[in-house]
């Protein structure tokens, strides 16, 4: 009897495994939304829109299996909101914004559902999830998420699972300062008015690879760029602590103070080889 | 008459061409010295060294084909003028120091044979010149150096020709201030002890490239990259005024200016769409 239960459970949840999913994806017509909604419809899903104009929102959000936010970081917390409020306990809600800790604590106190937060490290214009990183944010439920963890496991991409504050707390060296650093790059090699491609033909391979960092962040839209540097207190004052030492040690060029300098890259030395 | 006249000429020159020369590297104990000894050592030629004690200099300076400088910047200007007294009209005087006007008005002012300016755009840890570029900077009786040229030509070196004054104005942008944002990145890092390895394995492709570039930058010495940046005035000015632009867009991010920011964006995407 016992047995006979255990195998109606596997079976069904089985069949369950491999039915078509409804997913709706709210932001879907966004670059990353559509990413996604190919991935998932080339896997043989069902995947509906809900645009800024929440057309179809009332009939799509709450017969979902899964709902999707994909929308700007800024507007992320308040459309979780919203989209919360179509929603049954029933439906399993992740969202791909690149800051983690509120939009899961939202997701948490807006649905009572299934919930997990994702973080796709790449943009739109990869072909598949292959050889690219997620990171995986648990929320509530994670079994409800399996299909679509597995979706991604087996176009081999890379897993990676944190926890929201870790997470955030990495981004803030992996993306927001990072993105200060090449935008103010390139708005220097701007303001000076350089020769690009004569300063190609003259440089070593490691500025060629720079170059060719700053001109893809500068194919992006400004808007998305701002929004990964000032989506958090915490990264606007990263940023600012970044800008400090910029300044320590530009002082210690003009004061050409050769010893302190060696001080400064000796113990940044001392730091790198111990990692 | 004429013809043969002719004929002497080009088998002389034929023949010198295939000769073996006669080298002295001046900081031939150096890496890049090494480097050099290697290169031109396995192509047949005969090569000796000067190191910091100066031996031997009486003997070997006044005898060589070529004199190479290759000693820190700092110290470049100051060993031209002492290894010119050693040298004759016939020998042909090149340095490989990354400034290229003081060197070479130093080479000219002080020795009045052949004189040419190089600047090799890689470091001593590479195999060969094969795929490496080497600025060139010509100063007198570019032909004595023939030999040489072809030298790095055969083995597939890319020589880009330039005036010490252009070398010099790219090397601010390419070298120096790159260096000093390599090097801030980096104590920046160390100052906010973010464990690496963990950030490499949420990171994308782009950032596991940076901090790649930074370790390289870390496994120098730090004599020389201090040397990069302190050494013309112009250098120490470019990296006050890159340090301004961090500050002026930090405040920026300080102040969530987000309408300056967009205009700072787009003209800088501007410029770089027009290159």
């Amino acid at each position: 009897m016992i047995h006979e239960v255990f195998s109606t459970l596997t079976a069904r949840s089985g069949a369950d495994h491999n039915l078509p999913k409804v997913i709706t994806i709210v932001g879907g017509n966004g670059r990353m939304g559509k990413f996604f909604n190919n991935q998932l419809t080339a896997a043989g899903h069902r995947v509906n829109i809900v645009g800024s104009n929440w057309q179809g929102a009332d009939s799509l959000l709450p017969q979902a299996d899964l709902v999707l936010i994909s929308v700007p970081i800024e507007s992320t917390c308040e459309i979780i909101e919203r989209t919360a409020q179509y929603l049954t306990p029933h439906t399993a809600l992740a969202d791909i914004t690149s800051i983690k800790i509120e939009p899961v604590r939202a997701m948490l106190e807006h649905h009572s559902g299934a919930v997990m937060g994702l973080h796709p490290m790449f943009g739109p214009s990869v072909e598949s999830f292959a050889q690219q990183k997620v990171v995986v944010c648990s929320g509530r439920n994670d079994a409800a998420f399996d299909w679509l963890l597995n979706l991604m496991r087996n176009q081999q991409a890379e897993l990676i699972f944190s926890t929201p504050e870790e997470h955030d707390q990495m981004m803030v060296m992996i993306q927001a300062t990072r993105h200060f650093c090449r935008l103010t790059q390139a708005v220097y090699l701007a303001q000076e008015k350089i020769d690009i491609d004569k300063s190609l033909s003259m440089s070593s391979p490691v500025y060629r690879q720079e170059i060719d960092i700053l001109k893809r962040l500068l194919n992006q839209n400004p808007q998305l760029c701002i929004d990964i540097m000032l989506a958090t207190e915490e990264r606007c004052q990263a940023i600012k602590s970044l800008a400090d030492t910029y300044n320590r040690l530009a002082r210690l060029i003009e004061k050409k103070d050769r010893e302190e300098l060696i001080k400064e890259i000796e113990s940044t030395q001392n730091f790198f080889s111990k990692q």
